[in-house]
């Protein structure tokens, strides 16, 4: 097992802290925020849930953002209607599971965080990143940010009635940014960029869902906003912690050893969980080795607990000499904080053996 | 509707024409192949399709390449196995519908047939492409042709346990070929890269597959290897023939009028139709006009019956002056061609209105 030293304030950002954006709305996520340092500051670009006010326990609620008319579209269904299976709190679908979901129940967008010490975070009145196109009608979920230069690029899911596509901005101030595209065709999301090229091409970690399956690919790049040259890098494993999803969760760490990869993994029961991977420093398509046990497991009650339990998801990390300071969503309702020694995992991941 | 002239020889490559490449296999298919022009010839790059010989009407085979160890495997089923669903002939699926299928009956790869007249073909004694990597273990289908300069580059599904991608070779010769890699992950197919540049990107039609929606994107590339900036172009059209889905058919056609874009759509039914939509000239996310019928329906017998029955799908065509030589396959079984005026699906498109 990998020492984790969880923040004592743990959660550090909670739905309450937030003030909701939409009048007659609640927040009820504010987690899986991309991490990094600007201006001397730690930045999380925290996913923010809103979520109409229901009075009625009959009626379930989902929020659509017309991007068109700038306006927002509430619909409402009735827990009755036998067309629709209203089982997950995050999604509607329809009742006969055909197509991923019809509706949401809440609209994410990103918001940042702000923080001098890294524990104590302020968070910004406004929206950075709000629905700006139609493959956004849904929200704009889970960031990660790479600093490439002096160019912070931020990608994440972009969810429509179109499916979820991953989307890429730049920016070099939090404050305006330039669209780079989807850069990702559905379905996909949890895409890491490497914040440095490998032999002449950007690489990123992509994560296609191909029916029921849902493994870690890689690709590589040119400029950033194209991509190519996909392969399969790591598959789900049967009967462990990452048998029933895989996909990217903190931007690839570089070291001595190989890259540094910390994914999330989830059972086909939702639990998450994040694990460990080392990939070929000069040749990021070789798995040199994989951890046989998550880092970091759902455990405090504030993890096993909330809109969805029993998930801990890190979009993005702080790396301090030996320490990677891991930001990470709770139970999709809250962010927490924990430190761990790169060296321990390194040392864990030199001992693993590939199967 | 359109005017139709269906050559008389139809169809004008049947399975019986190709002698298989594998020892016990049949070819079941001679199909939906890419076109182009070579050396003076028409080229027609076929889908084979080879199946295991079965003695035993209870038993199902699925052939599965082994691309390391260069060796054949076929996997035997038994039909009464409760696990699987065996209703469409062209695939094993699980038989609780989840993922999209766990075998091919059938594996295809690439074979050239070459004509001097457009009419009759001589058919090469080997493959041009068969499976070269993992990602193809189950086969290589459906590839269409773009002569860019003096290279033609051929795109095509690659099948296997990952799921469909879609990939890329170029060459020059129709003899050796350079692997381009996999320009989209899965579920993607039915991929058209424009003949050439506009305002300075490449650009390519690509079919993502969204749980049960099937619709069509454009994509731009500054290398034809990697692509971004993914846009919905059209999606299905209820109550119509390609209520159940469309798809890239031939490679886009340069005109005064804008990009002609002939594709296939089909009901949820699979009755699959080649229909016709114009993109603007200078911006090909723009559609000016999409037509409301087909221009090509399952009429005639070959059309009608064969190993699936009820297709029309071309994958590529020869443009003389005013007149379009579609080749398309038929059936999911064989070649036949046609000819129709680009002038007449013109004005129909500038009678059609957009909803």
């Amino acid at each position: 097992m990998t020492n984790v030293y969880r923040y004592k304030e743990n959660p550090i950002i909670e739905p309450i802290d937030v003030t909701p954006l939409h009048k007659n709305f609640e927040v009820i996520g504010a987690f899986n925020a991309g991490v990094t340092e600007f201006n001397g500051e730690t930045i999380l670009l925290l996913r923010v849930a809103e979520r109409p006010v229901s009075t009625d326990p009959q009626i379930v609620k989902a929020p659509i953002y017309d991007v068109v008319n700038k306006k927002m579209q509430v619909i409402e269904l009735d827990k009755g209607d036998a067309q629709y299976n209203f089982e997950d709190p995050r999604t509607i679908r329809r009742a006969d599971n055909l197509g991923t979901f019809f509706y949401l129940t809440s609209l994410s967008y990103i918001r940042i965080a702000r923080s001098k010490d890294g524990h104590h975070f302020k968070i910004d009145d406004q929206a950075f990143l709000y629905p700006f196109n139609s493959y956004q009608e849904y929200g704009i979920e889970d960031a990660r940010c790479t600093k490439i230069g002096n160019t912070y690029y931020v990608n994440f899911s972009s969810v429509s009635r179109f499916g979820v596509c991953d989307s890429l901005i730049s920016t070099k101030d939090f404050i305006s940014y330039q669209d780079e595209g989807n850069i990702f065709a559905p379905e996909n999301k949890d895409v890491l960029i490497f914040p440095e090229k490998v032999n002449g091409l950007y690489y990123a970690l992509h994560r296609p869902s191909v029916s029921n399956v849902f493994n870690i690919w890689l690709a590589s790049s040119p400029d950033l906003r194209s991509w190519g040259n996909h392969k399969q890098l790591i598959s789900t494993r049967a009967d462990k912690w990452d048998s029933g999803r895989v996909g990217g969760g903190i931007v690839p760490i570089k070291t001595e050893a190989g890259w540094l990869v910390i994914y999330h993994g989830a059972t086909r029961n939702n639990r998450y969980c994040m694990g460990a991977m080392l990939l070929d420093r000069f040749d990021p398509s070789k798995v040199i080795a994989r951890l046989e046990n998550p880092i970091l497991e759902p455990e405090a009650s504030y993890e096993e607990k909330g809109f969805f339990g029993g998930v801990v998801f890190g979009c993005g990390g702080i790396v301090k000499n030996d320490t990677l300071r891991l930001y990470y969503g709770v139970a999709d309702t809250s962010m927490a904080g924990c430190e761990m020694s790169i060296k321990e995992i390194l040392a864990q991941l030199k001992e693993a053996k590939l199967e």
